[in-house]
């Protein structure tokens, strides 16, 4: 699909959480995802880290993301489990999400979620869940959900 | 520990991140915590229900506090698991946390996040995970340190 | 239902893995289960203790029992999270399952492991995850499944 | 080390439910470790297909193997998740876990379990969890733990 991407920036634009938090749609193809949240003070925990909650925020879209590139629109994520492996402190994160499995309804999808600082890439989080399919596939105006 | 709310609240409040998404610490006692956050408008994803990433913020927090009571100061999430059962709409989510077993550097939480609506409260999600010591602990100025 | 308990252990009885760790179900009813596995020389690891994948099992099969009580049968475990949090040595374990949530098809449960040493239990393990619905649950000869 | 994958199989032999369950060690190198479980009649559930609770004990002991081979002996599987991709029936199944981050004390590991049939393999099961050392690490004696 052509224009997947920009589909999913719209869709992302569409969530008033994820523009609160700044995140932006790096690359979007069959089976991957990339989601970007550039650091700023507000995402921060009192030590100047970024906030668990903005890495597992950027993990659990991911993989919805990836899980609607296999399963179509109209998908949440039901589950989702994350091993923080290092505080994260830098430029942005990047959240990688990739399709493991995918059935009818159903994708398991596995994410790696990197901090980036000075130009060096480290690996701050991984994250594997299911993305499950919503509401009336069939139908085509059915609007794409993620992370309800 | 009778200063130990206020204590709790002092944290939130040096959270950035926590104090972006408007939480606020309910109660904080040996064992058990409960968080709360307002449902805004800037927290939903694209169809009008709360965005994931705030669910799994809450579920994060609450059991780094739950186990903060337990370990003491110096704690962070170190991994967790959500399972989404239910779409939140309503006037806040608060997320309420128990210690399941504590050892020296580790205690297990779980987790209950329910939306509150119209003064009735919901299950929309569960939460387990492990929470760790760090840093120096018997250093007195030592900082506590939620979800790195 | 009545017979629930009875077509429980008949349902375990056709598990050959169940047989062979002897595995016993000593409740089943709407909502909870109750499985035993007798603690047995070759189901240790290397120091005495009970072996992990022991208790895993009993933590799978006890969610999948659970969620069939909700579900009904035709049901499988599609994912659960464990946190050990003790090491197990004694008479046996018990693992205690119970249904957090159910919907049309799927059901989010949750479980407790304890290990019963001269007549104390202890918790040794906590899990969380997913039973989900498969097959054709409209056709009444259609038998239950656990954990494929 | 050389003989990591001698100490491996050593260790495996010691565990009387990996004897139980006629798992072998296929490789043990720095960051990743093969395990092996041959499909037998008493390792199913009652339609024929592998028990889940062999795939979650293959993928808890990959794990462990995985931790330990960054740690050191004295390792843990102190927590783990997995999903279920498909119902395994075949001649054996193989989990084969790898290091994703190493710390001091613990060690963050993913898995995938294929299953083998006529040749051809495919992926059951993913799992990812934490393996933390235990003991004395700095006594030569101690013996490896994987999964108490």
């Amino acid at each position: 699909m052509e224009n997947r991407l920009a589909w999913g920036k719209q869709v992302l634009a569409a969530q008033p959480f994820s523009v609160l938090l700044g995140a932006e749609l790096l690359s979007f193809s069959k089976g991957g995802v990339e989601l970007k949240v550039p650091i700023k003070a507000e995402l921060m925990q009192q030590h100047g880290f970024v906030h668990g909650g903005v890495i597992s925020y950027a993990a659990d879209n991911a993989l919805t993301y990836a899980g609607g590139s296999a399963l179509g629109p109209g998908v949440v994520t039901s589950e989702f489990k994350i091993n923080y492996v290092r505080p994260a402190m830098g430029e942005f994160i990047v959240a990688r999400a990739t399709v493991m499995h995918a059935g009818k309804n159903q994708a398991v999808c596995r994410c790696e979620v990197y901090v980036s600082s000075r130009g060096a890439e480290r690996l701050c989080a991984i994250a594997q869940g299911t993305i499950t399919r919503v509401g009336q596939p069939s139908k085509p105006r059915t609007q794409p959900r993620q992370s309800t």
